[in-house]
């Protein structure tokens, strides 16, 4: 029980920081009342979304307690520990409340550290990267510590591995739909904001005339921020949960609570450490704090795993989980880096108009995958053959804290995540408070560095996803084991082959589901700016104030509408299969499932931030710049990419999470009333 | 044997409807010297590149097989039979040979019937129609009497799985180039010659002005029809080989034989009935034709069943194949045919500019993926159940004659086919010639009821590729059985998941480098045709005539060029992950290219198809019609869609093919030489 103790212990320690870091922030000074005023509407616009998508989150999770109570893990009429189901309905909720509150502290810290990121930009880049970046790191802290003192106190009372899976499912399902919403939110804004202002008007990106920015930086917040904040709170649940369930037979989980803890611990050391140099460059601070995390928990693991005797194994499968999240990180980043091959050539593609700078960044895209698969492959399989010797179940554990290593230093990872958002939001609200160009150069820079970084992290996030859901397979299969059934998924059974193909569809059409829905709400936002411009008389010179409440409630209204049928969808979808195939189709399911999950997450996600950086390759002067027709081209990439890559591809990583919590927890039930 | 010797006859039968045909199309009149002046360019052009694809071709299956020869199945010094080795590489030539002679034949009589087609539109829409069905019959029977009569004298002389999967993989092999040839420069010539003529200069699709016209109307025949008819050659050929392979030691290849060989006497049938009515439309002339096909085909099957004594339930099997196609099919239609809603959306999303019509088009593409991955699941779920009380061996023999019952009317499918673009060219030597409007009227409508048809078609081919690759992977582990060794692929063997995520990134980037060759050429073609135009005085004016060879030569050298890399990396990966993981981690390869393989090439197929068809309901006057800016969004869609549905997505179905054939002829040497 000892790493379980030290667990709390280094959670309450990340609480601490996180609580100096806020007020380290909140206590540097705001410029002037223009940007109080322009960060009171961004602040106000994200918490009336907030409130509003958490009321239907609450309503959503009362109905899914009320479900989880009378059926899971068995129809509460056909058992005899009636305490069981209750305790799962806990745990789910328990798991949503500490999701929720990971995205409220993000948005809590990053519409203030935006307004004094901007500030400090007038001092030095140095002041304000640090306003962004402990910023980031106060929901880094957050976050992390509270999935670890979550899962830890989960563990500690009730040593079950449902109630570990329904604390898990609570985390995931309230981050997939927190994220759909959000993303549609903020690419709904952000859409409508470009084409109408950049494309149409010729006006700057964030020109306070345009009714549409200040629901774009609201987006930043709700989308970037809480979204992604939910996203790997869920994330590193889930991995926790896959592992415990396999540990728990074989006597490690106290190696996982240790694993995680030092990583923790790391990530803090990392985060205290970092700042930028006098003549740094702040992609290289992002990134060398990643490194030096990634060294330190190496090093305090090994000799954690000394001391206290734990497999050497186990712990090389975790470095080589954080090995590969690495390798995957660098070459996510050469195909998305802005001073690499591919952004050049799509750039120069467009030159030769949209068409080509489509097919180029899709075709970058669809290359992009193949590094990450082979990576996440080679990752499972070398973990998996290096923990086989010691006996059976340590394979699927081995798989498992790969994850958990690759997961290890996600405090660091999710502060320079957060960072992005926030000195993106700061380069916003200083041009719309007039703070100067030079603030604007200062904010530009850190927001390109927060853009690299990005790829590394994203890179982490989407292996990790990978492995963590090749574990949460096992520990489906651990679970069904439990029930008394031994069962193999032969890629031979038909009922597997069919599980798989249906499972192969689902990302596809949940993602179809949701940039459909950004598409519509975008469409709608642009009719209404184009109505303020045509009804507002002098909005276009500037002398009149646009209706910026109007724009923040169709992004609102659409996202709350939208945010759910998706996400719905998935979890239906997993119920009829399991209902008519079984758990062989179930395994199918999830196995097609995670191929094509990760398969168009890649594909998405790069060839989003491909098109972004061949857009910002061309406004820095290549090929016409500004104003040309390659930019036109570009900026039409960019839309593209957009819900690409901030609304359909990272939720992907979720919606698989969701589909295969929710399939361990339905075990039994598919095991007892499945057609086949 | 009886039903092999009807199947010789029943291929004799189908090679004299074709000749019959031939004749029939060949002394059809030609309208005017201007018009066999255009004909007689594109002959030359298709031939020329045919020629020059042909001998890089002859090299390429001339080295495979001494690879062949000396590797397969065993390396030649470790073996006894060398007879074996040596008729493994006379199967492969022979398949190779049979499969350039479909492409061969195709151009041939695709060159003649353009020139028909236009010509009888002078006189009505029914003798219009009739040169171009008859013509891509002619085609429709070639194909199917060699594919059928070519499996039927290998399994006559030899009755040896490997020869009979070395037949099939020359087919496919050779298929491979030469789709990925012909659509490659087809692509490259339609999309230059529509950015340069549509959107820069403003001139009809087919003005003779444009210099790439010729180059884009000899692709239609070097792409659509020659690359169709190989890869339909091998997609038959593939079901057959999988079929024997597993139907052989169960007896049951004289089965195999009849549906086959009824199969084409239906589409024989069906062919010689087709015809338009008086007030007929064209599209439903051609789907009445499949259905029609269909219906004989079921009835002559179910009698021929009785009579001979054979398995009612594998009869079963193949009619759940074939439903299965047409449901398929009918599912791709709505996705892409012009009066659903899908196109309609769309067409209203170019309103709103370029960027939401990659998106609105790329999100139906997703979902289109569900319903055929739904069908193919079934039906290979269904067949396999049907068949299973027959006992072992019999499951897998169901989802094979599944595929073969959905490819039993692949003769009337390729029919079909091959009328589209015939009618298309026929439209753009109409346009050339001068053949006055009225004609145009009518090529155009029997222009978009090939559009219509081929998405029937198309999703036959899909879901008979999708069968035939899960009956492949039945096949791959009956010849590792046969060489000793039962293995069972387990999902949560890491070997197995190991080589399904690479497997999975296989097709991404087959169709990545596929689409980046095109991307290249087409902006070489672009440079040529600015070139001419400001080079050549008079051009513009249309008193100069352009230099057509230029740009296709432009075409030819690129696609010979590009054709080879992406079909050699999806074999050389085979073989790297065969000699590193073994057969386990094939088996996972297998699975996960087929996965990713039918999801991208259904996502690619459709949304294509889709763009096409939304650019063709604005130019029929809808959202502003031609010239507006939504059309302009439209073009920018349909270039964009241009080598998703005619490059990439339907290149990978063969890709698929290839590589689980060269799985199954490597078994023996993966067993021996792998590393793990």
């Amino acid at each position: 029980m000892l790493w379980i103790y030290i667990s709390l212990g280094v959670a309450l320690l990340s609480f601490l920081v996180a609580a100096y870091f806020y007020r380290w922030v909140k206590r540097l000074p705001t410029a002037n009342p223009r940007l109080d005023e322009v960060g009171t509407l961004i602040r106000e616009g994200a918490f009336t979304f907030l409130k509003r998508e958490y009321r239907i989150l609450g309503l959503f999770s009362a109905v899914v307690v009320v479900l989880l109570v009378l059926f899971f893990p068995q129809p509460i009429w056909t058992t005899n520990s009636v305490t069981t189901n209750l305790l799962i309905g806990v745990a789910y909720l328990f798991g949503t409340l500490l999701s929720g509150l990971a995205g409220y502290v993000g948005i809590s810290i990053a519409t203030i550290a935006n307004l004094k990121a901007a500030t400090a930009a007038r001092e030095s880049i140095q002041k304000s990267f640090m306003a962004g970046f402990r910023g980031g790191a106060v929901m880094g802290m957050a976050v992390v510590g509270s999935s670890l003192a979550g899962a830890a106190i989960i563990y500690l009372i009730f040593q079950d591995s449902n109630i570990v899976m329904a604390f898990s499912f609570g985390a995931s399902s309230l981050a997939l739909f927190a994220k759909a919403g959000g993303g549609i939110f903020t690419k709904t804004a952000d859409i409508a904001a470009d084409l109408t202002g950049k494309v149409e008007l010729g006006i700057p990106e964030d020109d306070p005339r345009n009714p549409a920015v200040i629901a774009d930086n609201v987006g930043d917040n709700v989308g970037d921020v809480a979204g992604m904040g939910a996203d790997l709170f869920d994330s590193n649940v889930a991995a926790m949960a896959a592992s415990i369930v396999i540990a728990m037979s074989l006597g490690q989980v106290p190696f996982m609570f240790c694993l995680i803890s030092l990583g923790l611990l790391a990530s803090i050391i990392g985060v205290l450490c970092s700042r930028l140099g006098k003549k740094g460059n702040p992609s290289r601070a992002l990134n060398g704090g990643t490194y030096l995390t990634c060294a330190i928990f190496a090093a305090l693991t090994f000799v954690a795993c000394l001391l206290s005797n734990f497999e050497l194994r186990l712990w090389g499968a975790a470095m080589i989980g954080m090995v590969a999240g690495v390798i995957i990180g660098i070459t996510s980043d050469f195909f998305t880096g802005d001073d690499k091959k591919p952004v050049a050539k799509v750039a120069e593609a467009c030159q030769s108009g949209p068409a080509f700078t489509i097919l180029s960044g899709f075709s970058y895209g669809l290359l992009s995958a193949l590094p990450a698969l082979i990576g996440i492959g080679l990752a499972s399989l070398i973990s998996y053959k290096l923990c086989e010797p010691l006996g059976p179940g340590y394979e699927m554990l081995g798989i498992s804290f790969a994850a958990i290593g690759m997961l290890s230093i996600v405090g660091m990872i999710i502060s320079n995540d957060a960072y992005g958002p926030i000195v993106d939001n700061a380069r916003g609200v200083a041009e719309m408070a007039d703070l100067g160009d030079e603030v604007l150069t200062i904010t530009d820079e850190l927001d390109a560095a927060g853009n690299t970084a990005k790829a590394i992290t994203k890179g982490f996030s989407i292996g990790a996803a990978g492995l963590t859901v090749i574990s949460l397979l096992g520990a489906f299969q651990e679970v069904v084991a439990a029930a008394g059934v031994t069962i193999t998924f032969d890629l031979m059974d038909p009922l597997v082959f069919f599980g798989m193909l249906v499972g192969a569809a689902i990302p596809a059409v949940f993602s179809a589901m949701l940039m459909m829905g950004v598409n519509r709400n975008s469409q709608l936002m642009v009719k209404e700016i184009h109505r303020q411009f045509n009804s507002i008389p002098g909005l276009r010179e500037g002398t009149a104030k646009p209706d910026y409440a109007r724009c923040i409630d169709i992004s609102t209204v659409g996202a709350i509408r939208e945010l759910s049928p998706a996400g719905l969808m998935a979890i239906v979808a997993t119920l009829v299969v399991g209902f008519i195939g079984g758990v062989q189709a179930i395994g199918g399911f999830l196995t097609g499932n995670i191929i094509s999950g990760l398969l168009l997450a890649l594909i998405m996600s790069n060839a989003g931030g491909l098109w972004d950086n061949a857009k910002k390759f061309i406004e820095a002067g290549n090929f016409g710049g500004k104003g040309s027709e390659a930019h036109k081209a570009a900026v039409i990439g960019d839309t593209v990419g957009d819900p690409f890559k901030d609304t359909a591809g990272p939720s992907i990583n979720t919606q698989i999470t969701v589909v295969s919590l929710i399939s361990s927890l339905s075990a039994t039930l598919f095991l007892l009333y499945s057609l086949f």
